[in-house]
């Protein structure tokens, strides 16, 4: 099955566009133990996503003990679910190949994310794994993403749009997508009206502050899909106590319904 | 100590700009552990070399098994030469400061490469750490550096001197560096002149088919110091046999003096 079509099935059986960020903290963590937490969490919400995202280097932060935790993650959530591997890498050919093999094969992320500033052969080797997916940073959600995304080519064309233009042409095995930033809504307007038809992962709403209505506004396709809309700490950190699970159900149930009343008001 | 302090001593103690990638790939390895494969490697060649690199994507393939590889080999590289952790990291401000934390906490790696698409803010929490280096992606060794690196703004720059150019100005705390292919001379050349005084990790010779003469002639800083010439897979693979150890060796010898007989032509 081919990660657009797992993402798509989610979405439409639990009704939703919320994406889980898995970014465990070990000092906001209510209980010792990550694989524990992150359960509780999956246990929790995992009828009201159409997918979650764990960011590798929270895990990695942890050495081996982390990289445990999220092999044993990504094996409890529930198959029919995807789970997108937020890696960010980017590296030369044979190398990138190696990174694939990791994310892809080892600990069986239906989706990466990666960076494009090494260009088409390095994003390959993550492509040619034909049913699953790749989202390419485009513009990012931090502040400096101006510093370089920014940066006007002598056609007249923002670098990140560059980005948005060649990973269309990049996607033969209809695989890719793209990552923007909820704290840039005008750039999200952009980069969806230059690639209708692509699944974008948008990170930045809640603690960093981006707009949830407009992200929802923006980044959906013309089916109201497509747009996988991510919050992290606001859902596994709604509670410091033992109720951490009820509190992240009820915050991702709320985020869920607000999503869909956004979407209810741009129908009519 | 400052990272590049411990780069210059070692570079000058063994006489050596070279930089041995351990780059274990299970397909051809003449053993069957990796930590004993780095293990003799480092072995027979610590005398030789101004740095040592892991390059973390090969690790990662391996999973759980190659990140403990990894961890056991850094700790068993002398403490007087420098390690680069080639992780190519990029993310936002908090998920950032987890990826320095693994590398240099966890891992205890001297050096990181990191990439800069997210700019300044995603580079911060590397350069806080004051006595490691950080090495900026500048201009790659592979085909594709050119899809967006060759970008040329508004003001005529092309993108990858923006970047070097940024990268001198982010330097406050004299422990940036930048990655530039050896299979590019010319935008060495180019880079080495905007950025007079920062070391230069140099990958792309070997197999990549990178050109060691002007990799070293334009590398290279006024004190010929400064460039790091990084060989992998012609050092470590130098025989496929029991004596991979001594074959290593003479490979690596032989470059060392290559290195140095590059830099006597030119200093006459």
């Amino acid at each position: 099955m081919k990660f657009i079509d797992k993402l798509l099935a989610a979405g439409r059986r639990n009704n939703s566009l919320l994406c889980i960020g898995l970014d465990p903290d070990p000092e906001r963590l209510p209980v010792e133990d990550v694989y524990e937490f992150n359960r509780t969490i999956i246990e929790s919400t995992c009828d009201l996503v159409c997918a979650y995202k764990p960011n590798l280097a929270f895990y990695e932060a942890m050495g081996l003990r982390g990289m445990r935790a999220l092999k044993r993650t990504v094996a409890c959530i529930p198959r029919q679910i995807p789970v997108i591997g937020d890696a960010k890498r980017g590296d030369i050919g044979n190398t990138a190949a190696a990174y694939a093999r990791a994310l892809f094969g080892y600990y069986k992320f239906d989706a990466v994310t990666v960076n494009p500033y090494l260009g088409y052969d390095s994003i390959v080797p993550f492509i040619e794994y034909r049913n699953r997916g790749v989202f390419i940073l485009c513009r990012t959600s931090n502040r400096s993403a101006t510093d370089f995304q920014d940066l006007v080519d002598n056609f007249g064309m923002k670098f990140y749009m560059s980005v948005a233009l060649r990973a269309g042409e990049w996607n033969k095995n209809r695989n890719i997508g793209l990552v923007v930033g909820a704290t840039y809504p005008e750039e999200l307007k952009e980069i969806r009206q230059m690639c209708p038809d692509m699944p974008i992962l948008i990170p930045g709403i809640g603690a960093q502050g981006g707009d949830l209505d407009l992200s929802v506004k923006y980044g959906v396709d013309s089916h109201s899909e497509k747009a996988i809309i991510v919050a992290a700490r606001q859902v596994i950190y709604a509670s410091a106590g033992a109720d951490y699970g009820k509190a992240a159900r009820a915050a991702a149930l709320e985020l869920r319904d607000r999503i869909n009343s956004i979407l209810n008001m741009r129908r009519r």
